[in-house]
């Protein structure tokens, strides 16, 4: 098996982003991925693109297609990959398979999602499909209401209270405040958090990642041929993912996420390391909960004592464990399908010294996490400069 | 890279399956592929799924965690790709992918689609998003009326008749009366097809496949792993995937697929053979003209010739080189993302002598061609026993 690297990364803004459609969002970002490479289309060998729910946002499927027309590359075979919320980094995972396997050589991975053309009520209830549609979504259980089962159970179990929580969304907006590609690139305080629409209880709308347009992309290479390349190359040393039920009726647990702890168990396995060497990690923090949930699940902190830790500033990008100096899915945003790309985007960045104001310094290690739904999907890679 | 084998292959009946949801579907594929190779679940360490557009027509994305769910198989990873029709062939490569490169030992690949749920009107809306949305559908195009485009072009070229494509169909239904999955189990006379509704000009009713239900399932393992498990292995000699402009207005033809030319030239480089060497079939014949010019790209025929060949009977079960031997699209239905695994199912039923009333004689090299969309996606395998 090959080993294999970044040698470019690149995304767009994400927000509400009314005058670009879905194809405009995915060739920007493709492109900006291979200039950061430098290297012209006629390079690339296959493609891969993350995207939860095209068919029902913009009535169009075959998205592979699509895009290898858009950006110029064909014939070149370009595959869609799905897995709800985690589609972009289920698809950076069949690019790694693409080029460890020996079958290519020079891959573009995208993740792309274009989600604000329809009404909140509509997106919500396409979200839901993430879901299980006859289970939980039918019975009318969205994902605020599903993460605040969780919330409340994290609650009972571990005392984490609402300003645990609320601290989440205030350091992942002051991380966001530092990056342009952010949609809400800009603080907010404790107060706002806690006072703040409910949603869901205890979830308010601060505590919830928005809805948003946007596409990422990267660029892989065997690592073996990336001197050849510009850029300082970003190795992927691990890439693991697994599965749980669809359903919370069916988990044994509500605290935590057993496919990330199995993901994140598999990862360290393949990359011959523990929790202790990571010097920053992008986590799917789809509500303030999940990243309170994930970093402990990930075994960055003991479970239970994730809300402490984040409260305390542990987290922060002076913390011992910087926790989405992007801004995270509440402050950079989550056009679903593209998050997972970005993750890699930003951790990408983050090894090569150019994260500009939110660079975490001696950064040499960085993992990335997405979640696919509730948890019936999750995905974790490392990687090394 | 590691050589790949099928060890076990499995279908469900196609066809209005009313009785059956999507779950129950992929569920009786599956098992009955592990049943056939002889191993239970817990052998599996990975899965792919096929499905077009399970969002649009049942609700449930997010169909990985879902089957990883259902099947049992959790913690494992299950991953959904999609490339509208071409779904399943997709799920083939990635399976594929994923065994040669050495990260995965036994792999499922499964298709499925669920699509008898909702009326006529629902269901070509939402297939009309294998084409371009923004360009085709949105005008009017749906289906019938591109490939009747493409029928008529051929006609105009090449001197195609409505006999010949009628008999494409006819052949097919006279295939698929042998096998007890197909949706139309019967045979039908020239007279019929010529004398059925028309559609879009000259398509009729009896040239199109037809909207279903089903699900098929294969399991991959390393080909020097396959002498340990009970049945005749099947290996994938060759996987080759190619896209072309999503849109027929941006193709430099209309009588022929480019991204069905260039997989099978990638696919017959890969085997290190040609046309010559294939002794059976399954090729994407959703329209009759689609089989047509299937044959010519993939090289059976010359450009031009597949017409009176297919009236000639060249490509029936006594002929030069059978074709679609499990009935087609059109005979054994088109539930579009198993129709891949359907296909390489077919190919392996014929490899080892099970194809029953349908045996093609010394059968040891067989081709699967499946197509996306109006050829914006094309997906060849070979296979060898």
């Amino acid at each position: 098996m090959r080993r294999v690297a970044i040698i470019g990364a690149g995304m767009t803004k994400f927000g509400e982003e009314w005058e670009k459609g879905f194809r405009e969002l995915v060739v920007e970002a493709g492109i900006r991925a291979l200039d950061d490479a430098g290297i012209s289309g006629e390079k690339i060998d296959a493609g891969y693109i993350g995207t939860m729910a095209s068919g029902r946002l913009i009535g169009q499927e075959h998205i592979g297609g699509l895009l290898a027309d858009y950006m110029g590359l064909n014939p070149i075979p370009i595959t869609r990959v799905e897995g709800a919320c985690a589609s972009g980094s289920l698809a950076l995972r069949q690019g790694f398979m693409a080029v460890a396997s020996g079958m290519k050589d020079v891959v573009v991975v995208g993740g792309v999602e274009k989600m604000t053309d329809l009404g909140i009520t509509a997106v919500s209830d396409i979200l839901g499909g993430a879901g299980d549609q006859e289970w939980e979504l039918f019975l009318g259980a969205t994902f605020p209401a599903i993460y605040a089962l969780m919330a409340r159970r994290h609650m009972t179990e571990f005392g984490t209270t609402e300003e645990m929580l609320a601290a989440a969304s205030v350091k992942n907006h002051k991380h966001g405040a530092k990056n342009k590609y952010a949609q809400f690139p800009h603080e907010i305080t404790m107060e706002q958090v806690l006072n703040s629409k409910m949603i869901a209880d205890p979830l308010k709308v601060l505590d919830c990642s928005p809805i948003s347009d946007g596409a990422a992309g990267v660029i892989l290479v065997p690592l073996d041929h990336a001197a050849s390349y510009s850029k300082k190359p970003v190795e992927i040393i691990a890439t693991a993912q697994a599965s749980d039920s669809i359903a919370l009726h069916s988990r044994e647990t509500l605290s935590g996420l057993r496919a990330t702890q199995v993901a994140a168990k598999k990862a360290f396995e393949m990359a011959k390391m523990t929790p202790k060497d990571i010097d920053l990690a992008e986590v799917h923090d789809c509500f303030s909960i999940a990243e309170i949930m994930a970093i402990e699940d990930l075994g960055f902190f003991e479970k239970g004592k994730g809300g402490p830790a984040t409260l305390e500033g542990k987290t922060s990008l002076e913390g011992d464990i910087p926790i989405n100096t992007s801004g995270g899915l509440k402050a950079c945003g989550h056009p679903v399908g593209a998050t997972g790309v970005k993750q890699a985007v930003e951790c990408v960045w983050q090894l090569r010294g150019e994260a500009e104001g939110r660079q975490v310094k001696d950064a040499h290690v960085a993992l990335s996490h997405n979640v696919g739904g509730s948890g019936a999907t999750a995905v974790v890679h490392i990687y090394k400069n």
